[in-house]
């Protein structure tokens, strides 16, 4: 994966980490980007998953990734044991399963002495991802969080360009996560037991759109400004009548810092695809970047021209640099930035299983902290939405 | 201006309106703008000019106008009452002075059986606006108001689109209005009685960026979708350390029929120049536009390949295609968006003075009424502010 | 027109300049965007017109022009005549006739002492443009020719970038101008005498793709560069089965320097509105435009970020800055670039007029040798196409 | 890899193929490329490696891939006699040397039974080239070249387009593939015995620009328009001083049913990164890509509004949604265009050892007829260039 042939895992442990997956079942999205992601660093081998709890999924998810039938699970905790007690078992586990029960195997991972890899949001409440956040620091474990955006080049960079002081004090956000994969009106929520695990808010979360989409925008700001959100005033609900779960939520935002920003994230912008897009403003200039071209970042300094940057052209700094795999000009996409995940992922676990010291540019991937702060985050925007959107502290 | 040739004025009155500015002075860009708006429609023949209240300047102002000694004032009311005495003076008053005098000339104006057009916003305060509303109906003049963002051929369209019901009930709305004009920090407000008018809130209203152009956002979603504000959750404050006047607000919106909307507004995001943008979801589409590329606008139809809108293009409507005035591919800009004010300006007024009917076209145009609905939704934003960011009515 | 009030006609002779048209009949396109032009630089008073040869239309058009019976002509060389000896007469001559009869008019006005403004391509015959650039010389009077691409204020930005030495040495140049106007096929070419006078070689002249469009995408490269074209291999031909007149360019150039080019031009591009659009790559960088989105030039240094360039943003030269009107943010359009050959042209010819010299930066405007050096542009690229191909000096 | 889970090695065998790979040692960009696409289809095994002729690089380079020793070769005829006589031998030969060892390696592995997949271009000379499609013939294998921007899923949309006759008969095609990375003058080219392979023309081939990006900008238009281009007229040549590989070649097109084109590559544009965009106009609209933002296809229909196409966007046909992995909105890059060439290559190798027919989709990839295509045009470029550009038969 890397344009000088740098690989983790081979450089730290002068072997392949060995993999194992809890959830992501045959067609998923999720799933295969996991798996993929895995692949592309070239860091991993995959050694064993659960895919399915449902026996006949998991058997024949489990084959399609030729895995032998010893090494397919339908129970991750039955996995998390079984590979524990082999001395060539598993020992990080990715986990993409509903968000209610990332707790229960993360947890259960991290106590048989696995690192964790796991899908966002971290759990379904503050009280899991506290508890969380203590069992990562008693077990002294890696564990490292999915919010994929922040994997991209040109998202690395702006974080670098703030930290390098290229826009000095930030003063001014913008945050849209904007998607139209709910507004089609005509096909209302599915109800019931049988409904999709999203939709039902004891498996999916207490607000959909804050869980799918909402804790990304809030940690891809945090990421790039390197600022807590302190206080926020939201709203979140229903724009499509007669849906129950949460497909809006908007917010003005105070940083830590004092700076504004305005929040807003959606699935029910009628033929909006995938529109995750920020506009961070210092004093000395502003950046703007935009998902769907990710390529491509907009630096706007005060007094002077705006510029393109794109992934490793000139200014690129060494925290892109490290997520940015090929010559300028030939574009990476998401798979790319969601490897980089897993790459950051394989350069702590090996350095730490090697007991030597990993790369700076790694360790700026979102982990349980980063977590719990977007639970905070949920918990804060769904408390102020029920006071008439009043200030809340997070 | 026409690409049919159509002149409003001489096609209603066989002649060109005769037109008189008040302010303007030398210097001022808005003042420039309106002459050239008038100019470029060529139904108006300025006849006379009060552009500064500084003799001097006044002068000199009126002879770079081209204009004869005893149609050059330094005083608007005197500039009224001398034209409205003459058979060839002034039938029409074009008002581009401080926002606090606005009120003084036009109110003087109608009453002196001229029509008006005016720049915004229409006042400072909602008693003036809502006495302003009540002498317009009285005195059965014409008033119109330079929103100019509502000039432009592709906000046209997506009016007209929202109108044919091409994106359905709409849903969703975002406006933003970022501009980067006030970022320097090493140049704080002026201060004193010396300071230029926008910077004392006795005359530049109580909100400097709701004032300049936050009610130019509010009055573009209220032109594209016809809906009205119904309720705000609204900051308004100063993000540049030592600031007075505000810089930026942030709100949440509720429409009159339920949508949800967010919008933002700032003149200190540094390097940005002008970007006033919106997208309007509806169940059917969304429509998304910027001001810095004017000549597009982008419809998302739900389920059908996203479209590119230009200028007279294919899908043209009639609103649009009146105020488009070349061929496509042939952009217009920033003054042909305002000269189309202009124009149905004229078209209003000299169908009036004729008797005749106007086109629909021109009746889009914002007036007396849309110079209220701001002011009250200022009003609304800063009650909101100030009340812990609450749910407040428009 | 100008944000600092500036007239140039005002400035140098204290009074407008009194301007006749000649041709631009009601519903040409380009008659009514000429005049406007005039009216945008509130330069010019219009005193004449003879936009048609047809009594009753010539008549009609002057009347929606507001012009007395007495200076409404249907005969340019009688408008010529009587204006001419009149005190109050135009003094310069706007022609916007059909191409075969640019050369009549044009010396006859020069002859009469009045300047002129002409429409491209300046002829239709290497023999006309050369008298004509003589007559010019011994009448000593102003000729220009809207070429009105260059009016734009970033292809003055270009040029001034160019000339500043910011792109060095210049190697490689791709222009092409690509429309869909001629497109489609159901509608054959107009044949007979009563076909519009473009489709005839004789008015329209030998090559229409060339006329048209052709000697605007050679002006621009050579207006941008400050180079001429040395070489061509080219073809021209239709590329619409059954279709007489041409419809499409491609070539190869040499420049006088040694930098090779790449030249293309159609009409019969499906789609396509109006794509004129350069890329110019020196030794230090490149940059890049696009005529429909005009209000941006992209600067792409060696070795540093791209740049994206803006009216009146920051790093505009004065040449671009006296080609752009309002504050950075607030684009100008094609009615603007255009306006500007006018303004250059009442630069030229009030500073004349009044004995006094007239600004640097009104004197890049194309004017007869530029038209000469278009003829025989397409004088070569049509040997050269009836040669294979081959090589051929311009 | 893919978003069904459809793996092409998995589902006709049952199994990984065996992938060997000559060439791209440590620090070549496209070895990594290579490597890293078998990696996302899911569909080989890496089993053997010549990454060099030199012992200690290919040493270390097949120990970074996790390499065997027994597996380990400095030399590509060595690994594929050693290989062929293993029962688990690679059955797949992937070829990244410098061009001219292609045909020694490519014929020594069809010989032995293997499939290859081949870097462009496929060989240096027309001789070679023929002789290799006789030999694919013979042996009766799959070999298939690495034109990968053939790879993205909007060039195979385009192409699908075109076939499905929505732009209806081709008649005008420009094409771009514009680089800056030889623009830099003050490094000129390396000279001598140690000079890179690139710049010998005994191993880089004739002319440098056409190996390297031409034959991409050629095999891609032939891709998308199903058509060869029948005649051209070319120059190719050094434009930086003192050069001696080519650095540019201009051409103009015809195609086989009689549509222009015009042709422009070049690696000396200071500034670009990697511009290879193509318009193809046809009778009812007109198709726009550009690979540095590849995933917009712009389609502009006669008499429609212009659409924005995107992977997995509505209106995807078949070609181009078994390219695309992810769900709409979130871009894939470069890399996953690149292993589409593999995923199709592991189709049609899967399917014929397994007996079984190949889908479909799978079998537009670039083959060795297109490698033979590429030569002859390369040929008839130089040809034309050596005779004064005249039009010569490809």
């Amino acid at each position: 994966m890397s344009k000088d042939g740098y690989n983790p895992a081979l450089h730290h442990l002068n072997r392949r980490l060995r993999l194992a997956v809890i959830g992501g079942g045959p067609g998923s999205f999720i799933g295969g980007m996991h798996r993929q992601a895995a692949r592309l660093t070239d860091c991993y081998d995959l050694v064993a998953a659960a895919v399915s709890t449902r026996s006949e999924r998991a058997f024949e998810g489990g084959k399609a990734l030729g895995l032998p039938e010893d090494r397919i699970f339908n129970d991750g905790l039955e996995l998390i044991k079984t590979e524990a007690s082999r001395t060539d078992g598993a020992e990080i586990i990715a986990i993409m399963t509903p968000n209610d029960s990332h707790f229960l195997y993360a947890t259960a991972a991290l106590k048989a002495g696995m690192d964790v890899i796991c899908d966002k949001p971290m759990t379904n409440t503050i009280e899991e991802a506290e508890k969380l956040v203590g069992i990562v620091k008693e077990t002294n474990r890696i564990f490292r969080l999915t919010h994929n955006y922040t994997g991209y080049p040109m998202t690395r960079q702006a974080r670098a360009m703030v930290e390098a002081g290229e826009i000095g004090e930030i003063r001014l956000i913008q945050i849209e996560y904007v998607q139209g994969g709910k507004a089609d009106e005509s096909t209302p929520d599915p109800q019931g037991t049988n409904a999709p695990w999203r939709y039902r808010t004891d498996k999916g979360g207490p607000s959909l759109v804050m869980g799918d989409i909402g804790t990304h925008a809030h940690n891809l700001i945090r990421y790039v400004t390197g600022m807590e959100v302190k206080e926020v005033a939201a709203e979140a609900g229903a724009i499509v009548p007669g849906r129950v779960i949460h497909d809006y939520t908007g917010a003005l935002l105070k940083m830590e810092n004092g700076a504004r920003g305005s929040f807003w994230v959606t699935q029910a912008a009628a033929g909006v695809e995938n529109s995750l897009q920020f506009r961070i403003s210092g004093t000395k200039g502003s950046l703007e970047w935009g998902q769907e071209i990710p390529q491509r970042l907009f630096f706007k300094p005060l007094g002077r021209p705006a510029e393109i940057r794109t992934p490793n052209g000139p200014g690129t700094l060494p925290l892109s640099a490290y997520a940015s795999h090929i010559v300028a000009g030939h574009p990476e996409g998401f798979p790319d930035g969601f490897a980089n995940i897993y790459r950051d992922a394989a350069e702590a676990v090996a350095a730490k299983r090697a007991g030597s010291s990993p790369r700076p540019e790694a360790l700026t991937c979102p982990d349980e902290k980063d977590g719990l702060a977007g639970l905070r985050f949920v918990q804060a925007v769904l408390k102020s939405s029920a006071d008439k959107s009043a200030w809340t502290e997070v």
